[in-house]
């Protein structure tokens, strides 16, 4: 056995692979959660002032894809939120699937290494690499879960929790 | 350098110890989130017929210390909510803090190898250690941003999501 080989069989809390499908996981229930939300709804309808679900959405597409981005290309691009304007949930739902492509193809250009490398994300988080993309994980399963309040007092049904 | 010296130098996605702050940071904002509900609204207010703030909090305290105690004495205990009757935010603040010295016991014993392997928790969900822990934490944040919801509703200010 080479070191090389050694340093393979480590064991690991959670591979790179495995956190991509997780986060995957995720973004596919957060899809189904756009869906679940009528057209005139997913741009109008909100609670104690919060925003509605599209702004929301456009937020996790300024976010997942462009910190990806980012981080692989070691660029320190300012967060932009509407970089194109969309003005139906086909277009949110268009956007949304090039996003998880592109994720796909930064994440395979990330190394094991590369998680625990500082970078100055948008050019404001100055964190290990790992904690922003757990702030991305977190962020959109924190305000899916607002959606999921939306849902509910709109008298819809929201998909399971455990979908992915 | 042996063997061991080596494995202890690979680059890991995340450490055990990292995780384990990442998990009891979000747990000290689910905490803040208790504590700023109104003591009658804790219990009482709710929006699109689910529940209020006490009873997914009663969810998270089932779930965590008692999931991390299944997984590390291997013992398949079912899931059971309200195990002890809470009538205050107080009597809640203060398993919450039991729940966190326990949590961060029982992560003390587990070993890096031990994240991989697969435990049916709860006697119900036979699933990698990894994946039934990363559901612990995902489960919390999506019930909290519920809470955030109904704080706004309440016309009450949340904690910042990015305050830990």
């Amino acid at each position: 056995m080479n070191t090389s080989e050694i340093a393979q069989s480590t064991a690991q809390v959670i591979s790179k692979e495995d956190l991509l499908k997780h986060w995957q996981g995720h973004r596919s229930l957060t899809r189904k959660v756009i869906e679940a939300f009528p057209e005139k709804e997913f741009f109008e309808f909100s609670i104690g002032g919060m925003r509605p679900f599209s702004a929301l959405t456009s937020e996790f597409l300024a976010m997942g894809a462009p910190a990806m981005k980012g981080i692989v290309e070691r660029q320190e691009e300012p967060y932009q939120e509407n970089s194109e304007e969309l003005t139906t949930k086909a277009q949110y739902l268009e956007k949304w699937d090039r996003a998880t492509e592109d994720i796909n193809k930064y994440w395979g250009q990330l190394s094991t290494e590369n998680f625990s490398e500082t970078f100055n994300l948008f050019g404001a988080y100055n964190f290990p690499v790992i904690q922003n993309i757990l702030y991305l994980i977190d962020n959109e399963i924190h305000h899916r879960g607002q959606g999921y309040v939306y849902l509910r007092a709109l008298g819809i049904e929201p998909p399971f929790f455990w979908e992915r």
